[in-house]
């Protein structure tokens, strides 16, 4: 095999004079020596890789699976044969996806260089968690499927053991309110029954009391799922005061951080929740924090066990996609460019809420009072019914995608309460965003405020 | 928008004649002609597409998603922002994945390109799996995860409705004994149990007796899965008969056709089990048949209804990269493709069987008497145990990927019975091999028997 | 062919909504409107393309060429056949190259998409000059090989027609003293003379007075080459009384204007050089000025015949490679971005006066008064000529790359004089460099300065 | 850097086992090796190479340039910067072109590996020559211009210095007439004048007796250009009787063998050309012996010293594209494709004929008697001249490229002769053509005939 450290040596007797070619090696040293770091560290980079890096890497790696020999002879059912090069893009080049029957992280005796690549990525995965606020995480794992199913995965390996003779009591999940599809869906998909603990409110804000979810529970509950981000008037849950409830009851405490890691006051908050009680699966969304395509989850966990738990509960292999996604974009941003990204998070946060309580003194509305890193809200308590319905389809209209314009009136899912008291209208600062955004957002909420009122 | 129809108008009166400008036209028709024919026709295509015409297809479908939208003001937390350009590559270009919170073919606002290549690409599966095999097929959908998960997917779909005071009894899945991790797993994932029929002897073969699989039958089961693709000494279910089983009792009936689309024999069993009695869903791996990377099933189902019954299942979004693999595999061969591959696959296994049997000759074995249009099995009775482990050993380091090397003494898993009686070889002539592939395999396999028994 | 304004069409009666699939049509048509508008107005777009437009634009022209016609029956000896499909990549998918034998723009019957591709590039090269300083601008093309030898097709397009019994007397042309070989080099390449000026000091800077070129100037001279951008201490040409020059005595004169487009300044001293005399061609690099890959030349006329006249000179086809570079160039900049590059130019060459001048000051020297927009020279006289030769190393080392540490005594080839007085340092602050590379050059020849004379 | 073949032992303590990394590292071995070998023999692989491969290859060597290095300080005016990751693809990442200013092979201080890149393929060129039919070759060299203007490169290099006091006598080039515009604009390009030696008709054929050259002959001519390949009915030079007149007069020798190494036949001509007499160089397209895009010239030569002269002559730069093309090419290929096409062609050729005789003979014309390895000719005498070109038309109305229909009293240029006696047809089985072209072509021809005359 060709050692890239001794290219220049074959022209030594070349027309080339030495110092050129020692200067192409030094060159080329920059490019690869992140990769021989990254194989030593098995962490997050400090610096952020060149796209060309990532894809060497990637193609390294996915040339040591056993579909690239073309000296073997495949009688397999299963040799990640493909129809068309393109499949080679879409996979990243790990035509064998991840996991064995039933086994995510099991090495795959097809696929050396795919299992190297899942396992630098956990690491990574682990690394990234520790790096931003979870120095209290012990082992974490790129989930191939989304939040709303890596719940179902976290929640069916907790599950308890129904056997013969079972009651089947057990059957129960606690869940402080949380208006979303998706985890309702999980908690459905298993055939478990979600217990919800209605929200109340705070001035603005909508929060579950612990207290309520202690007289909540009793025996038929096993676990309980709480939340970091949401949207207004949703508050975070009190994780701290929920992971100590687990510890004392013994039940399943899964935490969901949809998009929480690229704050760190909800990342300390989950930190203390560790320290001070029992927390087994912290749940993020790939894309909403890593700035992926959709499709993957960072699990992580304070324990070893759980989540190799998780890993041996996925039934057979799964695309490497998701997987891929999440290694790509932590090699193009490293330490350095999501440290960067954080920054500019709360500084276009604070640039929303700023423009937003301007907006809100000219029309007499005003900025809501709701704890949230991410996301501000705005009372829309002046404006007729049917002008909510209205400012909702001018935005449309004028390109702005991801405010949400609510009239508790209409529907009350996506409150986590019942009669909440005004109409209101919700933004989000969310990582990646750029300050563009975020002013042009807010100038055609006005502008469409304007189309709709006058 | 340019209508690439008219390009040529624009150079008119340039220094290019007419006729050459028409000559273009003409070609680049040519090009495009077949993106008109899919749109129109909604059906897998009759010709191979080529990977430029696939590529260009996926560029403009994905240019339609609201994240290439350079105009637009976004403050959602989830605008399918990436953080590099490979993340283009990795999902074809559509980074909000596919499916809506809990509702997998529901379309997406910010995606119209990707709600269209899902759309597309389901119209696509169901015409393959009519085209194939299944003419009484009403739907179809390409699952996001394998077949295992995609079991699960299923079965959550179907379970009855634990509600409140109920006895929680129909908790069991009846399954004619198949020793695959990944479908375990799956029913496990949910809470189920499954209700496993032991196989018995038939000369070489395992089957599972139709009047056994009856007199296990019993009030806490709610559903059957059967099975047709499998490895020997297993053999393909009475589909049929379960099928009209399940009809008689009421039973879910779910067929596992794992890599069963590339033989037209295990296909036409299935479609007398449609016609003869219940069949909710039938399962097969895209990797397996369509020579897509791992991690994608196609779910087809004689009822539409229960199509979407199993895509609202599904727990929030997912990666659209399993669904754009399968997009691309069946552009890539197109009608006349995968016929040629077919027909290739019959004249293989016949080669395999052939050149095996020549070798069992030689060396006092023979080929078994087990039904299976893609692999064929082969006694090792004449050699020493401690040699069988050897014999895969050796074909490893031969590089011979897929075979089975099987001694029943030391584990039943994998039979389908206990106390199989001889040990044995299983090859695969699998779609998507090559005729050198199964001449190379069974020559290294004579060659690394002669190291081991010599 | 389809109709891409109409492709939501085909999904009127799908369940993706009409309001979805608008703005599918809006955000794709966001996409392609800027090939409309550049195939209507043929001239450089305003606004930065992206690099999926531009691949989009060349992948749709490139596929109306005839060896993309799968249909075809091709009995050519060239057919544009190839042996890998990385070829397409490197040709931009032009595989016929450019030009007929002989005839670099005319339309090639077999590449109806490459002779559009090579039509509108030539436009935007037009447009492009245009736009940056020269309005009297009439034709322009991009010529396929880079400066050198496009001063020799320009030569030889203008040169007199020899014939029999001609006294082959107009040989020469008039070089004001520029010591660079690729101009010596392609005047020799046709077998002509240059009859080369001497320069004189005018205080730091290197001039040849237009009264020297006059004195030099006799019956042999058909043509003068005259230049704006180059290295100090050679200042720019007195254009424009070259240029009446080359009116009153009926001499081609051709402007080698390497990297002059970058300047404002340079360019408008071409303006007035058109103006107010004779100007033949203006050549200027592709690379140097526009950011592409080395290869190509712009060239440039008031005078519609005369580029047709290079374009007839060219002996055969040429590679479409320049041609492409130069138009993903352009289309990646557009107007706006071009003219950002022009403002960071000035103000980084500012900052290296600055920078410079600081340094200067500290090691007693001075930056150097001479005339150029890019480049700035220092002086290095109080280092001993050895220390000269380690300071050239030492910046090596350190990775400053692009640097002229001259020493007037060991060559004077370059300084465009014979006996140049002092040593002296140049570095250029191009276009494309960033404050970065200016900031961290300057202070790295501080560093090397000190290793050398300590 | 990291050491390729060290890459498995980063995860000796992995979940990973050993021999599966071990395999890892053997199919990667298995893709690199290829790498190693080319750079210990510097010759022409005897295997085709994967586009991975050749891409891997490419992105090694071109991660070696100065451009690539984010740690350099980049002050000079040609830095290789550019505007469009695009530039990547179509440079295939050698932004700094070849050649220094008028020395095409010479070493570029800032593009170590493009250096590289183009010492390497120059081997493979000369090692393509030699494995191809003309062992006695000394050099080769990629020109980065085509066939016209590599010939303008080669007569540059050995014309005669005309100095002071040169009475320029010497400007005639000997022509055995050869109608193609590119190589009479070549000659004229330099300002040279073709001495032209009438064709003579023998039977069908159209050859330049020897005879006539040497009459020909006079003081004047310092160079003969000899042709190889060329369309019937001009047949193949005579080039070992030139070849031998060359040395006796002391003329410069060029062979024109444009689409020749495709054919042993006339590599074996020029073989014997070689050994007999005096050859300078001979000259070949890249893209019609190699299948590249069109944009370079193969010039080899029995003499190192010649090819430097050549690669001298070049003024400056120029693009690597055409370099980088042949490079792949060949790769893509090796030895062994290599062969395989030539096999094919002859067998094609073969086809052709056959089907032309059957076709001449339904319509009472026959194939003419002229010796050429690739093209064929037909008599067309039976049908009026205006039906001559209505044919012409038919053909292109059905996607025949490439076949010429003649007509010799409309025009006798292309005939190499006046008053050619009889209208005729001319198709290729060139170098990668398809038996399906040919099949098709042929059956075309007849369509269209009958369309025409009836």
């Amino acid at each position: 095999m060709v050692d890239l450290n001794k290219i220049i040596d074959y022209f030594k007797h070349s027309n080339i004079p030495q110092n050129m070619l020692n200067r192409g090696k030094l060159v080329l040293d920059n490019f690869l020596n992140p990769i021989k770091i990254l194989l030593e560290q098995k962490a997050l980079p400090k610096d952020a890789w060149s796209d060309q890096q990532i894809q060497f890497f990637l193609d390294v790696l996915s040339q040591m699976d056993t579909d690239k020999d073309d000296n073997a002879s495949q009688v397999g059912e299963r040799e990640a044969r493909i129809a068309s090069n393109l499949h080679i893009d879409i996979s990243g080049g790990f035509c064998h996806g991840v996991g064995r029957s039933g086994f995510l992280t099991a090495p795959q005796p097809k696929a050396p260089g795919g299992s190297i690549m899942y396992e630098i990525t956990n690491y990574i995965a682990r690394d990234t968690m520790r790096k931003f606020g979870l120095p209290n995480i012990k082992a974490a794992i790129i989930s191939p499927v989304a939040t709303g199913m890596s719940l179902a995965l976290a929640l069916s390996a907790f599950k308890p053991q129904w056997g013969k003779g079972d009651p089947l009591k057990k059957r129960k999940v606690l869940l402080p309110r949380l208006d979303h599809n998706s985890i309702l869906k999980s908690i459905d998909f298993l055939g478990l029954e979600p217990k919800i603990i209605e929200g109340k409110l705070f001035d603005d804000a909508v929060r579950i009391p612990i207290e309520d979810i202690k007289e909540s529970l009793d025996d038929e509950c096993f676990a309980i799922v709480s939340f970091t981000s949401f949207f207004p008037p949703r508050e975070t849950d009190d994780v701290k005061a929920i992971s100590k409830l687990a510890r004392e009851k013994n039940l399943v405490h899964i935490i969901i951080n949809a998009y929480g890691v690229q704050s760190p006051e909800w990342m300390s908050l989950i930190r203390s929740a560790i320290d001070a009680g029992r927390v087994d699966a912290i749940i993020q969304s790939t894309d909403k924090n890593f700035l992926t395509p959709v499709g993957g989850a960072l699990i992580a966990s304070p324990s070893e066990d759980k989540i190799e738990q998780i890993s041996q509960t996925y039934a057979g292999r799964a695309s490497a996609s998701p997987v891929v996604n999440f290694l790509i974009s932590m090699l193009s941003m490293g330490v350095n460019g999501y440290n960067e990204l954080i920054e500019e998070q709360k500084s276009n946060h604070k640039l929303l809420e700023e423009l937003l309580t301007d907006f809100a003194d000219k029309i007499d509305e005003r900025v809501m009072n709701i704890f949230n890193p991410v996301a501000t809200a705005m009372t829309l308590k002046n404006i007729k019914k049917k002008q909510l319905y209205q400012l909702g389809g001018a935005l449309y209209n004028l390109r702005v995608t991801g405010p949400r314009v609510y009239n508790p009136d209409e529907k009350s899912f996506g409150t986590c309460i019942d009669n909440y008291p005004t109409p209101y209208i919700v933004m989000n600062a969310a990582i990646g965003a750029s300050s563009t955004d975020i002013k042009t957002a807010v100038s055609r909420l006005e502008k469409a405020y304007n189309q709709v009122v006058h």
